[in-house]
């Protein structure tokens, strides 16, 4: 899959002239968002079953900045699946200098409308094994 | 009522090293939840009626920049009520110096869950009339 | 020029289940940078010159929710110039259905780094030629 | 010190109905201020020494949801402090229920304006010694 591309806007600076941290937080979720599009599990099909997709944690570590106007990359993958959760990992580069500019992942469960764990398994086994196999076809022997 | 204060925060800078312009927005909305929940009409209040009464106009004039760390003073009025929509003012200002940073206002309707213009008249007399009040409360002879 | 093109995030949505209000006026931001890309006049071409354009007004008026998910399309316009401010207008259109969403202006001086306003015409006679030229390339007769 | 008390506003919810994850980063940086404040290392005093301390690393964990209008409290605490990097924990919970919503970390290391690391025990005893009781405070025996 292409990496996400995303515009650094100027809403998205802070006063020490770089993108606030949060930033990039919300671009996690851009990649993210179009990671599950491209696997053929959009948003949409996922709500239309009844079954969101929450974060329950989210890690991210900064090495250079980004600043207005520069073009980022992020490479977005899902490296863990259990059934009920899996884990997004994320690199965000510059795209002019190649250079790293922060890592991170976000963690996800399965919840029914009523708030309750959902096992994908078993509500839907086309859906799991097609998880299964974007965690197997990146990490795969 | 008393004016809603705010600190402004690390996040709501830019790279100009003053607020963005669009947190003022924001800012308003803080201020008109806090102005309807000391007329008695707070927000949960008109959900549980069915009612919601999204922003369809806002306009903001920026004269002095606020900057991390200001408090900020927001003064909300409601200065139109037509029955169907009504439109707030907003005054910004630096408590420290007094000094006006930004005014402007926003234009609202009343809708039903199914998007349908809601004339709060003959939905609910009493919530009707208390708005009227406060109109008048600000602006009458 | 093409309009700008924007994909609605779900960190942009509110919990009435569409974009909130304030987030047009950073879509604006959007349009209006890559505006000036396009008319040869990007923002760090100002910034080296010691000028900045920052916002003195902004409105907006909203006609249509967007939602998650959406592309909007973005037509931003230089509809004022008089040397020392000038005004953009936008029209924001969901991409699929063509329907109007949001309309706005924002208006904008140019200042000094201390903050002075700057008289284009006397600083930059090329850009302030420029400037003419791309609002008499859209309302000229 | 008490804990940080922030309201939660309509234009920090998504569509999902609750909280957007990324503002649960913005609150910690809001705490985080005030931490800095009451421990007598305001912001402003570490700017005039020409030293700012940049997120290197967040993390976060959401346990429940938070929902417009909630009054939630944020406890801050530093707790780990090297001499050039320092860590701040977190915890958000809901100020009626009491229950645990999120709780997280950050990292901060100290830069001059050129962006090179700073030691603060060497660069300023007092502020080293400061930060090193703040520590002791929460932790020591």
């Amino acid at each position: 899959m292409e990496p996400w591309q995303h515009r650094v806007q100027y809403y998205e600076t802070d006063c020490m002239g770089v993108v606030h941290h949060s930033n990039y937080i919300r671009w996690f979720e851009e990649a993210r968002v179009q990671l599950l599009i491209e696997a053929g599990l959009p948003y949409h099909t996922l709500e239309k079953m009844g079954i969101s997709s929450p974060v329950i944690g989210v890690q991210s570590r900064y090495r250079r900045p980004a600043r207005f106007g520069d073009e980022v990359l992020l490479v977005a993958r899902i490296v863990e699946f259990t059934g009920s959760r899996f884990r997004v990992s994320y690199q965000v580069s510059n795209k002019e200098s190649g250079l790293l500019l922060c890592h991170g992942s976000s963690e996800h469960c399965f919840i029914s409308p009523e708030g309750r764990p959902v096992s994908l398994k078993r509500e839907n086994a086309a859906m799991y094994q097609r998880l299964l196999e974007l965690v197997e076809a990146d990490y795969g022997a």
